[in-house]
């Protein structure tokens, strides 16, 4: 997963542009991808897909003509979607147009209002002199596509769990880097699972304006969308947190909180683009996993989220964690008690230790205990692992034993 | 508002009597006040109108005539709703009818058991001699009426807010001529605040008895009561303190509780008129505004509840948190995100800073954020409020940015 | 209580045999006993009564004839429902049927998988030899009958509380010779303490195969049973611990926490009877009473549990708590407030102090209040001592008070 951040690492990503189909084609070396193109102009919701930005070149050369701020040393330097410029300009000038952060190259963009600028560190700006300054931003802003990809691995129903990743940010290794990289060894692990009860597909899109347009042209596939999870800063060494769907308790809500434990959050209408699912009108149980959460750590939309912010261990952290979910959506059932009355005597059936009298009793028999005492039509596996403060997995061997005796059935 | 309080506190008020008529024409200074008479045995729910109640002078002689225990000098040494007497007792004799706590005169009453008694401290009580004393208690105890007073602030609507003081304790400052003062000065703002939605009611009214009358000749006005406050020990240096209608989820408990904050208490049926106004059968939404709570500080019904015990900047305080639960009742409504499918584009409203990628975002564009995901119909700005853990001002502000842009519309 | 612990201690029961029939014909000396006998094989629920055992003797003696384990001094030393074994044995061969703990003989029992065995301290296992050894099991496995007794403390309604303690375990104190005692001198209180609400039902079963057997039994009868308790570890010098029913809001779970206070678990499906009684087809509002909770204390299941582990204080504390749970479940009624329009005037009728003004208003008074205004119908007395948190006699004694004074009446 790492090599995958690295790659993408130096591409200049923004919300259109030939940035993002680069990451797409890199990623369709590894997932089957459809890759859509949406034209400019289109109505997307209560949005319209903006022109396509695409940069070559910029720079701030110094009187002796040397570049102070460079775009080909690090795509952070300019301002997304800088329109183009090219004159001479004194310190006083530029500053408006300078972003700075002490020690750090900051991340800005400006996708709504034409306008240009560049990011540099605060020591940088402090030691420039008045100028004049030479400027050069070699970029168009033309009609044009925003672009997205889709993979979907079919399972045997209709329902499906949505991974949604933004691929709008440039050189941004933790956001969202490790998330496509986690997300991608997802889907290749998917693909070998076996055979799957849900669908599983992952959208590759710019942040927010990709979100709206996948929605967009995706209101009749909404409704097939049981559980979801926007999929961000997945590498960084943060422990897990998840943040809840708008709904709160759906079962990606709890089959998450399963998982990563303490560190949940409630919803709330900022972060990634859980914003667009779970916009009211769709209030999609869609929730977020990262790590450290949205705007949670000092590198932060900076030029300190690089590579080295980020570690295999961290990604692959995140991905067991996705796998344990997964098994809870694949595997949550509510089953029915057949012996309901008393407990059945689990001895005669080889599913209790004879020797009685012992305290150290397994956790798999209180498991099967649990599943028994619950499994009345009103409590999932998830449920009763909940209530039973036991890992899913332990229960549900449990009530795998358990229906293999013909003790339990699935409830219709 | 100190003022008010000192001009009122030497007047011996008690459930009855001239000075509660004193009392209301000081206040009908300030506010135009509807004043009631009610006769003597007039029924009143369960409870009859007492006789009126009387003092001219009380004071208890030693035997060189000097007067140990004088009403003239505090009208809290004598035990309220006393019987005239006029006799000579030895202290032996005296010793069941009088009252005292170290270093201070304690405040007793007896409304409806005929007896006579005095109030004094400890010390002086100590001193005394075996007498005999010559004592008088000058006061009647006849056929009269039952005295309250009502200001009302109208509304455009027929929805009442009940504000309620209780005006029968004599020279006990914080107890409850604060919370007449602050009550007072609430009218006024009131008065001059513009078109006010709800119709505000203040009654000043006897304790227990008078609430109940106000009751017995209101049973069709009740109705009307969405909300509503007993205000109490309203100068005091503690916190303000909020203790929730007996409904406990009503929307002036939620909206003092957003105010107020932490010190929030559930409801008792003991403390002031709440106890009256929560009855079973009535069960209106009315809490209790004070500042330390009922019987929660060692001045309480003592002589040390005196003007030097509650300050101008308590009441301004406790002023201004009344000023701003009405502003939470008059501006609480629920919203329609009328572009509920994904977030609306706030930027080219003008709603939203236009460069990207900081994290610093504003609170107010925060609110507008949490504004439109729950204007579903389901959440009023309060709550809203109270799940964004906003300001109720910020989230009201914002929804009206957003209302002025025609994204969102009351919910009829 | 102890004494009857005492004599109860040295006999070897078993969950059949004749070691709970002399339990049984004891108990039934203090209390009338129905003594019920159910035949092996018969079919209860989803078991089998198994056959019936009974030991005589058992033995390990050493090379020099000498008795290194011996049943005559410790029950506890056989695997209960060891089968009859006569022969000769090394150490090497006997080490798989040795049950052994640091410092006391372990409680060990096989009913449903047919072998035997012995239980010894840690140190006698260390100091034996290779052997060869004598054993000696002198037991019968043989078709018979599994045995329970019934007492009823009939009440004036058909609504059943019940009261189960196990009878099956051999030499072990406090599990549950301490629950038998206390349920025996519960029964006879409750016989001399005047008309009874309920009925009580106390079962004395073996556990598990016996609890199910009464429940295969009264499966009319369940339906009657409003209230219940496992009653078990009733004697050590923990404090009292209250575990809920499977609903975990039935009343009992309800008196039992406002009896026992803090310490109150909630339900799991493991521990006593309240097992069987809670499967998902019964879900009796069934919980259990304890001192230090199944498997809780270090001398559980072991020799450690013998008479000295369990006091007469402990046992009496235990009493006095059921006894109080029986109050309330006797005493709790809904009332209605017949004067729910403000307070009705208590003094009036001598219910309240005369003396106003003082703030030690007695908690009788206060619990008056609370009656009246919680008594709309909708809360029980029990609601409202949870709610004003005051002791339900006290609560109860106000209602009383209140009642005689024709102010409130029970709810139909």
């Amino acid at each position: 997963m790492k090599d995958l951040v690295e790659r993408l690492y130096p591409i200049c990503r923004s919300i259109t542009g030939d940035g993002v189909r680069q990451t797409l084609a890199i990623i369709g070396e590894h997932l089957p991808l459809r890759v859509h193109e949406v034209p400019t102009g289109t109505q997307v919701l209560d949005w319209t897909v903006p022109r396509e930005w695409n940069i070559r070149d910029a720079w701030i050369k110094d009187a002796a003509g040397r570049k102070v701020v460079d775009f080909q040393e690090l795509n952070l330097h300019v301002v997304g979607y800088s329109v183009p410029v090219s004159g001479t300009f004194t310190l006083e000038e530029l500053r408006p147009r300078l972003h700075a952060l002490p020690g750090a190259v900051p991340y800005r963009t400006s996708y709504y209002a034409e306008t240009w600028g560049f990011c540099l560190t605060q020591e940088t700006l402090d030691g420039l002199a008045e100028g004049p300054y030479e400027v050069l931003v070699d970029s168009t802003l033309e009609a044009g596509h925003l672009t997205y990809g889709e993979h979907v691995v079919p399972g045997r129903g209709e329902e499906e769990v949505l991974i949604s990743c933004h691929v709008c940010h440039p050189s941004l290794a933790n956001d969202n880097l490790a998330g496509i990289a986690v997300a991608v060894e997802l889907a290749r692990w998917l693909a070998g699972r076996g055979e799957l009860r849900h669908t599983y597909r992952f959208v590759f899109a710019p942040g927010t304006i990709g979100a709206i347009t996948w929605l967009a042209r995706n209101r009749d596939r909404v409704a097939a969308v049981r559980h979801g999870l926007t999929l961000a800063c997945a590498g960084d060494p943060g422990p897990l947190t998840y943040k809840r769907s708008r709904r709160g308790d759906a079962e990606i809500d709890r089959a998450a909180a399963h998982v990563v434990g303490d560190r949940v959050l409630d919803f709330t209408p900022y972060g990634y683009d859980e914003r667009q699912y779970c916009s009211p009108g769709f209030d999609l149980p869609v929730g977020s996993l990262t790590r450290t959460p949205y705007a949670g750590y000092p590198e932060y939309h900076t030029s300190g989220d690089n590579p080295g912010f980020v570690t295999e261990a961290a990604m692959a952290d995140t991905l067991h964690a996705l796998q344990r979910v997964v098994e809870i959506l694949e595997g949550n059932r509510t089953y029915l008690n057949l012996s309901p009355y008393g407990e059945p005597h689990l001895g005669r059936r080889g599913l209790y230790g004879s020797l009685g009298g012992r305290s150290d009793t397994q956790e798999t028999q209180l498991a099967m205990l649990w599943v028994l005492n619950l499994s009345d039509g009103e409590h999932s596996l998830l449920d009763i692992a909940e209530r039973a403060q036991l890992p899913f997995t332990t229960v549900a061997e449990a009530a795998a034993a358990l229906h293999e005796a013909g003790l339990v059935k699935e409830r219709a």
